[in-house]
């Protein structure tokens, strides 16, 4: 019985030579973060004969714990990412988080960065964001870049309190943005948020997202338009395709995701989030990756947003993005409250006995009130209305939160 | 950057103190072998917060390039199954190789085995499985235990020529099985047999399987009894449902292969492959693990046999079984003829282009002629009728062979 060599290896241990295209002759598919999005993409990997590599902080990271031979390293660190990068055909990323100079670093040593540090400078920065898409023409909220809360009240003055104070960088789920009701509440926002920009609030009728992905030769591809629900700026359920959506609006929406993409050279996935108005659309934010307004994909669409990005980072053919059921609700597992709750797979037998039919997705995370630690969807059966497809999906969040509604 | 410790350790290397209850608070699950069935049972377990554990005869064993810390060993061997062991909670199959007396002797150590040995040796000694279906009031073909060519030669002069002569054990994909023409060809067909029985050669009209699985509660659940085509005793495509099947015999199928389970105690998934004839249904083989012949269920059914396998054995309660599309039909991607054909993967950019609705599996094996190196999954969009839908199949298989038909 032979005690094989180390799989897991710190990313400097990693060099050109490490390289063995798998046995389907696949491209090497580096993928930088651990958190669920990569192990979700791992997991879609298989399929295609791909091993994902993933450079993740700790091994028990959610994506460390399911995929072969994880690097451990600083995701941030461009000595880290330039070891890794020796190993990999194609690096793409799991989140925005490496700084716009590593990533021109590395794309100055020739790493194939998909999508590229230009592209992704919109997804890292909301008023790079704002003012290219301003340029571009989309619809946005009215901003201003400010530096103190002169021009903080300066811009109040003109668009009327609240106002929403949205840090520049490394804002998610809710944190960076701050809305501010009054001129009270600014010094202390300004200071909490870093380099920062305001906007108007915007009066929401709801939100929406459109998901697209493109490819390096052009090729791009939407999925239906949903509607996202947040709860204290987290999104909590998911519904596809948006109930009731006027059918030009939709088109209006995907032409305006896929434009955006092309625009910006977007390689991958292209999640735009959208405020739906009495007006009209608005963008509100980008993400270039996989993203959780499409974990519906999974099951509920033919090619799931995890294959797809590797499509297109791979340049390989995109796939068919049409639903497979008329309804999909998607309801995210958050951490419970309760700081002895139970884990989440205590509550699996009662979800299946109820609903066998509802998909489960857990992340292997440490439960932490509020924490995204996994999803489920609940497709529409025969005859079945959205109401009931909800219940069935809330009803399975709340079970593994050991929280029955 | 830390060099983190190596999780692909020989079996030996294990000790009780390793097991880790996953973060999801989920039991260990440990799949001995490393094929494309523990592959995919893995990438399924990933969805339930599991990191499925894999004892693989070598690190480029199919499944042993995706897992987690895949640990390397002998499959048969009772030592190293039982420090395998050790460190899962449970402990399953992807292959029905491992000796019968190993499996008594860890039963005795207290290992848990899904399925037991008792249940599993009628998927591992064909006579002891035609015996048992017989008491059982099973329909099988006639048959007879044979130590010489005179036994051979007394049956067939009842059941007339030609007649098969079948190992007791070790059988797959047409292997272990000799269509005997007649009295020269006796000796020969003893002699590669080793241990073998004698049976009719049954005049089938097609060849059906019944995929149930059932838990140790005593659950069942049955997926749509599905056609399978074989070519030189291989599957080589699965129609989902069986075209044409009357509505009494499909049901008759169904609790045939719940009551064999029922009746064996199976825990985790049982194939039963079946001969259709003009005078009705006869059990051809079993099989208690995830199988070829349900492939199909990955994207064609609300849960594949993949997870449905995880969750029996770990007693968790049955999904949902149904179909995900009127019909679905999965084709095998053999290795090519051709030594020097290209990797499946140079095929995948013309297979995608083509059909960008296709769903593709490639198992990351080396190519050899007929072996089973992948397959593809078509699934009728509205409207499309079943050529038409395996068409595309077959299309997307031959191109991936580099052999587009």
């Amino acid at each position: 019985m032979s005690s094989a060599p180390a799989p897991r290896r710190s990313a400097a241990q990693l060099a050109a030579g490490d390289v063995r295209p798998s046995a389907s002759g696949m491209p090497v598919v580096g993928m930088v973060g651990g958190g669920q999005l990569s192990r979700m993409t791992a997991q879609a990997g298989i399929s295609l004969g791909l091993s994902v590599r993933v450079l993740t902080r700790g091994v028990a990271d959610s994506a460390a714990q399911v995929v072969h031979g994880p690097v451990v390293g600083d995701e941030l660190s461009y000595d880290d990412l330039r070891a890794f990068a020796r190993a990999c055909d194609v690096v793409t990323f799991d989140h925005e988080h490496v700084p716009p100079d590593v990533l021109a670093r590395l794309a100055e040593d020739g790493v194939v960065l998909r999508p590229d540090p230009a592209a992704l400078l919109h997804a890292q920065d909301k008023l790079v964001m704002r003012r290219r898409l301003t340029e571009l023409g989309v619809p946005v909220p009215r901003y201003a870049p400010v530096e103190d809360a002169g021009e903080v009240e300066a811009f109040a003055a003109e668009a009327g309190w609240p106002v929403v104070l949205k840090s520049r960088r490394g804002g998610y789920d809710g944190k960076g943005v701050w809305v501010v009701a009054g001129p009270g509440d600014v010094p202390g926002a300004l200071a909490a948020a870093g380099p920062a920009y305001v906007e108007e609030h915007v009066a929401l009728t709801r939100e929406l997202a459109a998901v697209v992905a493109r490819s390096p030769s052009g090729q791009g591809v939407s999925y239906p338009v949903v509607e996202t629900v947040q709860s204290d700026g987290v999104c909590v359920e998911v519904i596809a395709p948006a109930p009731a959506l006027d059918g030009d609006r939709a088109v209006e929406a995907e032409t305006l995701a896929l434009g955006i993409a092309s625009a910006l050279g977007v390689v991958g996935l292209l999640a735009v989030e959208l405020f739906e108005t009495e007006a009209g659309l608005v963008v509100n934010e980008l993400a270039m990756r996989p993203h959780n307004s499409a974990h519906w994909t999974i099951e509920g669409a033919r090619t799931s947003q995890f294959e797809q990005h590797l499509r297109a980072v791979l340049d390989l053919p995109l796939g068919a993005p049409t639903l497979t059921a008329p309804t999909v609700v998607m309801v995210n597992v958050l951490g419970p409250d309760d700081p002895d709750a139970p884990s989440l797979g205590s509550g699996l037998p009662h979800v299946f006995a109820k609903d066998p039919a509802v998909r489960v997705h857990l992340y292997g995370k440490t439960l932490r009130a509020g924490r995204k630690v996994g999803h489920v969807t609940a497709l529409a059966e025969a005859g079945e209305d959205l109401a009931s497809v909800r219940e069935r999906a809330r009803d399975a969040a709340a079970y593994l939160r050991s929280e029955p509604e």
